[in-house]
């Protein structure tokens, strides 16, 4: 089932289908609160401090889950709600997040990242080894910063 | 002065800086034609096979400028047209560009990069190392596949 109006994809080039699946303003935003915060559930997303409008929201998990980024399951405490979590597939976007976060520490002099020093520096070290680790972790849903602050 | 109606970062989260600055549905692609075909002028983007329109494509490459990723000057052999390079800052986004060259690569099966079967082992094997090369040649002035296949 077609649950957004997105049209095909416009080239296979393979910086373009990156594009296409997650870069809009807002799909890596909802990964990073996947991966940073350990954020699951809708309502959790929704309270992010860029203000995702909830329409937006609603379409961008769709979306995601439809390619296989995320996938749904209702929470174990409350079936009523769901828990999205990152595939393999999502697990993957790992790196990207994390070179973003480099480039932007590196060029925003304002970045919050400047505040969690010392990830930063074994980040910038050792890109490799701490996108493995930290995939590792997300993976067995586990988050860089569960008390929030990253 | 302000050459686009962008409002201010909603954030100073280093994922979302970067995607305040390239995480469009084009500004990625206006790098990747810099980096893998050599593009420089306004004309040259316009040609790529994704369709940008000319406002939009006008638009992006005012506010890259204005956020220093790229650097716009006279082209030497005809001084009424610009050509337009990466800066620094521009050059440092090719790890990104790479990275989502590798997640495509894995998961589009009709990637283009397929097509460049050797480029994209030695990326996946070492893609710091890579990076830094490609970083180097386009400094340089050169591009990753000059008769414009990749």
């Amino acid at each position: 089932m077609k649950t957004t109006a997105k049209k095909d994809i416009r080239s296979h080039c393979a910086v373009n289908y990156g594009v296409e699946i997650f870069g809009d303003r807002w799909s890596l935003l909802i990964i990073r609160d996947i991966v940073f915060v350990g954020k699951k559930t809708y309502g959790q997303f929704l309270k992010s401090e860029e203000g995702i409008a909830t329409n937006v929201l609603a379409s961008r998990l769709a979306f995601l889950e439809e390619q296989g980024v995320l996938s749904k399951a209702p929470s174990p405490d409350d079936g009523r709600k769901d828990f999205y979590s990152l595939t393999e597939k999502g697990l993957d976007l790992i790196p990207i997040v994390l070179n973003i976060v480099l480039w932007s520490g590196k060029y925003d002099s304002q970045s919050y990242v400047r505040h969690s020093q010392e990830f930063f520096a074994r980040l910038s070290q050792n890109p490799i080894e701490v996108s493995e680790e930290v995939r590792a972790l997300v993976r067995s849903g586990g988050c860089l910063f569960p008390d929030g602050n990253g």
